[in-house]
């Protein structure tokens, strides 16, 4: 309900083409649509460039496939994350092309070829146990239309195997980078770059890594200048904030 | 020490022009300047894209004064965070034209007009005790080189002074929101825009806010996608990030 | 044992109709009902305008039963929070009548039409992982003679679905506002209201949200005045205490 | 701005008595006064029913004393929190029948006779370090126009000391109850009414009560139903909370 | 070790009848009995006044009922805490007379009428979920020699319950009071008598009681002078205490 | 109001002696007194075996000597703890027999010499840093006429200055363990003793110590049976706990 | 690549026998194998003396296998901590050598007789459920040539069966100290030798313990100097750093 | 008191030279020597090869000192850690050769040139505000006999300043590393060596650093293998371990 629209429906109320009654019914009719037990954001692409994505965990299957479904209904890519293969396997009787990431645990549905924006979105990643996280922020930003590069591996009780990236790190337009334990690889490629770094941190670790924490508060005090923080385990979060800098830098 | 410089050393090596001992030597030379107490890290532009900013919490303020003297030598702007009157008035004698926000409580030294880049910068808090913060993300973003806009004091308690400015909102490049108490405005503020957000928890807040710490959980776990957070009360990390979105946006 | 009922005791000590061995056995035996591994507040309904509610996590099946029947051989209704299908279907042998609400996870036992009090209690939430919770709190308010409505999945992150809404929102009573993540909800809510609003945090949410914590500290918080906070995820306090409140403004 | 204004509006533009232009500036044009540093919500007691409360922890004395005197100009009473005697000292300069409780540090200006509604709040605090809390929370439901009763250090470790006042307690219309420590009393009075409540965790106690939390954790496991907790120390959002449930229980 | 057996030693070298080296063996040899995989303390009885205890938690089922068996093999009375029924199955085919309680999880060995020592522990738990932990305190303290009296689900939301019964609680000589939730209990029970009062916090609750941190801190907060705390849901540890100050008052 | 008193009363009811409302009154009458601020529990020496203790901290000194006064007027020792030299100043004008010990902050009124009962209370403490919280157990318990022995700075770091005091350790009636940074001492000592230990958690220590946490945490998971724990560097608490024990072991 | 090599290459490129682009490339190429979802660090031998670890929590069981695999295509012992049954059955087929321990489940791989350095790692630990992090410790330090002694469930509650061992207790040249619940023993061991001392804290204890919380913080704050803490049921940790200090001791 | 000792003291009660009651006193007197307010644990060279160590912090000056001069009077050096100017403007007076280090805020007492030992101590640190815990492990390892080296200021956002140190850091016999905010210069630092790496967090930084605990949980969770860790600030505690090493290295 954008001011355009708001002049026109005030133009025709003007001219008398439009009555009180039914002016009052169109402001209060916004743009949603409710399915029962659920409110479906259909006006979300046009707000902020993306239409709403499906979160699964704590969600009946039922429902979930059903929002997806409603939501592959309108224009644009359908995202589900934490999808169970249970809700893949309901979702995918409805629609066919829905594909799935067993790794990232997520449903995609892509009705036509995505835009390819230029510049790159890189996803590093410290250990072979960060893989899910990682994987989950590099399909959201690929499915939101951008080149995603991946290193993965790279924890920094090794820096040489870092440092022998180093060209295609600082080539990056932004970074994704995710890390457990003590958190400290988005501190060390901060200060090898010029380009804005998202840290994820992941509840990979054991003892007083307190599902995530340590990571977490690491990355929050780093001191390198403008690290930017999401969610424990939160890939999406991270993949979905690169892609919108990205969008940006491409001019979109 | 980039690969440009590298392979002209190999070449100047080639030709016979640098000897082993001497090439051994660059090679171990690295760009930084040490003050004794201190390693300033005189290449950070080259790297990083802006000169290393002195964080003068907990330093001598002589120490800090030292340092500020020492980057001012070199070319770029010199930003001072939690800088105290007292390392202002050392400062000050040593470098005239250096100016100190007391709200921000930030040094400044700008040897030349900084650039003005295309893109605006909105920093947003939420009420008049966020004030310090929002302005150390402000000035920071600033003396980067980047057009700022403020809006302060719209918090979601009352709404309508947030919606009243959502053109303004809705056109900013990219976003710094700054929240204590409950940290709810940048959730909200995600929710109506399509440019990246940087969520700044503060401290104010009393009881259970646990300095800053309900603040900071909230931004963390904003239902709005894509938010990203910087640890409490980092004004600067927000003005910082904030400002390399806003370069990549300009085509910098 | 109230004032009235002492009197009446200590005149018929006075007149020598009771003994004083009897008139303390009187004053020593009180209103609670002894099963051996449990001593039921039969009292409480007296005292506090509801009878005893049973809590059935942590109890044994055959006990959380034992306690449902026993309370069912009093007058008013029957309330049993956090049921398990195990309980029900004890219960159900012994009181046919005795109704489960799956989502809520709750047994209801109404032996007659229950009044209805004027005024509503609105139950609003945030999104759809939180409808056990509101549920919980919806059917409690219901039990208890009030008339609830409810307002589903209406997350900050997509403002316009609660405005659409407003009217309802500023016509209820009192409001419960169910809301897990960063619980920014019921902040949003309350400066929109001039009733009494409870705020239900709930343990949706994953990484930093650390059970729930997030939510409860953000609600505690809110800029907003006079939200009041239950226990995590507790429904039922919430709904009681709305009940409690709509009473009152019903002059009960 | 309310559905009978837009209504009214509405007509006009249709009656064509006001412009598309002028139109779409009202609907711009929202209820609050611009400070520069701060955005006072002058709309707040048409929407919420008591004007805003100035917090003053943490801001500038100067500040806070500017926005006093801005809100002594509109209608109704003015209510200031956490005032400092030097913020006190600024706002008598200019509003000489501003009063101050040195209790409370509360700053109250009152144009005229406060209504008196039916009904008591009745305010309960466990020990004598809890009463400037207890205070804060009296003197709100006060100014905002109700009925309010003390009744100070009776904690739990006295029981008698309470129930000696079980009849006023039990006459109450809504309660608040303070208590710092093991925060026990709420749980205590509440099994005793039938009124509805609100616990006032405080800060009293040392070790390991944790600045309150140990109180405020207490309060919200009540085992007694319907408990509704605010945050440590907010005596303010407690007497706000209990005058909106008292307003409603008196039919306003 | 103690000196009277030093000193016989001594007196036997001096006699001659001891060499150095058997007196150096003798001095080395101490009083436990290596079992490979555990070291058992045969000598705590001695210097603590009750054989050791078996905490079958985390150990093998195997290595649980070897332990069990040694001190079988010993004089005194055998006590087993969070047994499971696995473990007592093993320990039942070895030592038939082993008793098993469901309830508290603990396995009981006694040899030989256990004595009754004058004086009454009184175990008070405040809900039925509370009974496992408060029934291991009960059994604890029997074993070893005491008289138990149990009063249990009398919390604070309906203190009738437990007023009831102040002749029963003022009249015993230790009391043990088992409280989930807000742990209010032992802070109102302590009020009430002259007797040493030890607390035990259960972990029953949900949401912000966080596995009996509430309860915890509230009993180490209590406002009752002298109440005595123990760890989360530790009932054997209560009644071991219990049972140490009843003996002492017995003369034991 | 014991059972003795009720019958007395009922029995003059039953006679004509006593008239219902007189009878009401005095069921009504409870034993404290009202000084505006306080309610002061006078009966407490009779319930609880001990007057009223008065805890200074975050009282106005006024209050405090005011409150110390009163309890003074009545008989029996008077004790307030957390006092600061000016509330001692205060107190002294109108009590010249009060004395004040600079260590412990504690202020003792006796109006007779103390009765000196059998047994023994040992406190010991692991360093000097804890002396303060040792001598507030001490004194508090020889206030409550108890034989005290002090043994310090015999921290686990050089056990050997504990085992040269075995025999006194052993020989104590009732153990007082306060230590801070690790808290270890108190299941060293509880595993060469047969009788009650009190471990007292000191907020010494630095870094991860968290104000005492780290020393709470470890006394409440103690591996030697029995231990019993109260709040942080509460040496009042332990020491009146010990004085309860104490006292039952000298049959009092 | 070490400056003997960087040398040897210069020499090379001074000579012409290997050109600029060579040279770069070879600058460029860091030691470690690319598996696809893993990035072996084959170096890590040379740089730290002990090849990579594999921590196999968290990894697919066919991928932990396959890096298992490809170590053991090296030279040195291969360790693998955190293995389930199920990753050692994939591992023995392919490496028949490889053995398992039920206990610290890890796997290991030696391909021949591992060195024997002179000197004592001594594992010690607190009691029997801590048996698995301190045999996790032992095997890594063998594992890695050292000679390891153990002295296990010396717990602190009997003193006496640690001080029974004092002679090899204080012949040990570096120790490894294993404990839960208060985590004491390490401040006790640390007091008797004059070596190195690395305390493991375990997540063994219930309710208060919070997963080894209460055994990390009492560790962290020994008031025995010199205690170095490694992170909770990290045995692998402590037994590496040990198999370090004592490889110095030995003049490795 | 060693079994040295112990034989010759039996051998002379075998001879008669000693009597029983001599030997027996004897074994009672322990190497302590008590000031009333402390017990000095003179014995403690002997046992752990340094003498105690004053830890000021929380003592009275006039304690301090005098427990200072006290192990002065016996051999070896003394060290006083945290000690204010105060209590070293005290110990001058009595003792002229005393020397304090203002930036780690310790006392050194040493009578004759310390030994020097080979091998190295480098201490290396992340930022200028952390030189002071850094400083107090430096002293206190020279103080203990050893070489220490001092790299400070190299933290990991410029990696660089490290790198260019890296002969000196990988030919150091054991290494302290102390760093604040995100604490993960260890993790680097350990991946590059083949040394024992002691870990020190510091309270530097802000907002969810938490006092250090960010950096803390930061290095527990270190996913190089063997890093230790010590408590947040605790510079005495890794230079005492590292000495310890050390000495171990060089065959002490």
């Amino acid at each position: 309900m954008d001011e355009q629209t708001l002049r026109a429906l005030l133009e025709q109320v003007q001219r008398g083409d439009t009555g009180i009654e039914e002016a009052l019914a169109l402001l209060r009719r916004l743009p949603f649509d409710d399915l029962g037990f659920a409110r479906i954001d259909t006006h979300r692409a046009l707000r902020t460039g993306f239409p709403e994505v499906v979160y699964c965990e704590g969600k009946h299957p039922e429902h979930a496939a059903a929002i997806i479904a409603r939501l592959a209904a309108g224009p644009g890519p359908v995202l589900a994350t934490r999808a169970s293969p249970e809700v893949y396997a309901r979702v995918r009787e409805a629609l066919p092309a829905a594909r799935y990431s067993d790794l990232a645990r997520m449903i995609i549905v892509e009705r036509e070829a995505p835009i390819r924006r230029p510049g790159t979105v890189l996803v590093i990643c410290a250990g072979t146990a960060d893989l899910p996280v990682a994987e989950e922020a590099a399909l959201t930003a690929e499915v939101m239309g951008n080149h995603v590069e991946r290193l993965m591996d790279v924890g920094v009780a090794g820096l040489h195997r870092l440092l022998a990236h180093l060209e295609q790190v600082q080539r990056a337009t932004v970074l994704v980078v995710v890390a457990g334990m003590e958190g400290a690889l988005p501190s060390v490629v901060a200060g090898l770059v010029r380009r804005p770094l998202i840290a994820v941190p992941t509840s990979v670790g054991y003892g007083a890594s307190f599902g995530g924490l340590a990571a977490l508060l690491a990355m929050l005090n780093s001191c390198a200048a403008g690290v930017m923080v999401v969610n424990i385990d939160n890939g999406f979060g991270a993949g979905y904030a690169a892609a919108m800098i990205n969008a940006l830098a491409a001019g979109a």
